[in-house]
């Protein structure tokens, strides 16, 4: 059973899809990755920051599924981090339609002590330098460290972000992101440039159409489950890393061979979480279910061809 | 050794794609299809159109790989059908600058008495009445017949596409094509009402986006092969086509199970045709590179989930 730490945002998003419209409800990186990565045998702990509007019951939702929120800061008469967005047609394509940083703007982490040793550290989607914050208060290098980013942070802190990829394992982007990052169109050239500035494994999540695992020379791919609809996609690509790092954490096993199950367990658990607005499926998801569209998954893929 | 028999267009192409142009070169579905399918041991043939204006050099190559090509018609002072396009930077979005039917603009086929009693009728996109012509000169139903067709037959043509629809046993389209036909946005949806339409299975090319297999409540996917460039991706849907179709006659095996497999095959063939302008890297292939990259596709999707 090993220890996740997770660094993240823990938050309110108001959605406007195709399908219908939210008002604020539970969001944030870190929230997604705590919930998809509860799914395993871990102990696993959040370090983020809400005001003290941020309700009881989505802290007891979190506590509820195991998971340490000693280290979620609430801050006295502070206002929870809000977004705001829209999604097109396509789901593909989505507007910010608002960001409000508020108690964000001057977090400062600070990692539990008894987390400090933790075998995997996920860096989910934040400002770099709060990133690094958490990286330089580990007392001794955890296993794996995984990062979650967004072009945001490619745009506006290009050098501090360059930092935090130096010193990581692990990247996950999706594939617009991994083309600005690298300069590539080709998804594999963006992965070999990407693996240079640091990370020996990178992920390029490509949402509807997958995912592709990177190290050397070795590439592995992991399908979206084809799906009747999508009603919401925010939280996915957190939910995938989620499952990625939660899975790796309860195996303690983080060979690349065993980082293919990790994708596929990710890829999983993505597929639920667009089933419903924000967090809303992944509060009721039962192991059964998990199971039985893992059994989907490789009918959805393996295959028997037997070479000369 | 199964029979297959191909009707579609042996044509000139003349592309223009980011990293250059060709003048008048070999193209044409037939042709895709039967250089594809000649990789399997089948007996094959070709029934098609051209002009005078075609070199017998082109002939040649189709026999040389053993495809019986005495039912492609020479009409003496015609000339040969021509396509021209061009491929924007991120080759998914193609431009049609100029067609000439030409000679197939009064095709009237005839099927080889020899392949009336074929295993396999593949037809190539081509007009639906000369699909049509070819399914009813079949002394025996084939054991499979595969459509392939595109959008522009959709548009002008759509009473008589309806019903060679209606008589075959597996169509493959493009996901766009599919939600034209079907009026779903979702391909699963899309895939169930096409199921509907006619065919058993339906297989959906998504590009560098890979391929989906349906029947009944069955789905398989293959990838794309990542590739560190894409060339020309011409006729990369005809070379999907014709691998599935020439590796599931040798094999005589049509269970969904294997045609797992005819998708394999398909897309790694289709892996190469796009590294070079039209039939170039095609006409050098050799087994051993088809099965080093049908390794590179076991690597690429299969992995090892336990489950309980």
């Amino acid at each position: 059973m090993g220890k996740l730490l997770i660094v993240g945002t823990v938050a309110f998003d108001a959605i406007e899809t195709p399908f219908g419209k939210t008002d604020k409800i539970l969001g944030g990186a870190a929230t997604f990755i705590g919930l998809a990565a509860s799914n395993f045998e871990i102990d696993s702990a959040i370090v983020s920051v809400v005001g003290d509007d941020f309700p009881d019951k989505h802290l007891k939702l979190l506590t509820d599924r195991k998971i340490d929120i000693s280290a979620v800061e609430i801050v006295e008469g502070g206002k929870t981090f809000f977004w705001k967005g829209k999604y097109m047609n396509d789901l593909n394509v989505r507007e910010t339609l608002d960001t409000q940083l508020n108690v964000l703007a001057d977090f400062k982490p600070v990692v539990p002590a008894q987390y400090t040793e933790s075998e995997i550290l996920m860096l989910g989607n934040l400002h770099p330098n709060v990133q690094l914050g958490v990286i330089d208060q580990m007392e001794t290098k955890p296993a794996l460290t995984i990062l979650d980013t967004m072009n945001f942070w490619m745009d506006n802190t290009p050098e501090e972000l360059k930092e935090v990829i130096r010193k990581v394992d692990v990247i996950t982007i999706n594939d617009e992101e991994a083309r600005q990052l690298s300069g590539e169109y080709s998804l594999v050239n963006a992965a070999a440039k990407i693996h240079e500035m640091g990370p020996k494994y990178v992920v390029i999540k490509k949402g509807e159409h997958g995912a592709l695992l990177f190290h050397n020379e070795n590439i592995f791919f992991a399908p979206a489950l084809p799906l009747k609809e999508i009603f919401d996609p925010t939280g996915a690509g957190d939910t995938f890393a989620g499952g990625f790092a939660g899975y790796l954490a309860a195996s303690k096993d983080y060979s690349f061979e065993n980082m293919k199950n990790a994708v596929i367990h990710g890829s999983n658990l993505a597929s639920f979480s667009v089933e419903k607005f924000g967090t809303e499926r992944m509060e009721t998801l039962k192991k059964t279910e998990i199971n039985r569209r893992l059994q989907q998954f490789k009918d959805l893929t393996q295959f028997d061809i037997k070479l000369a």
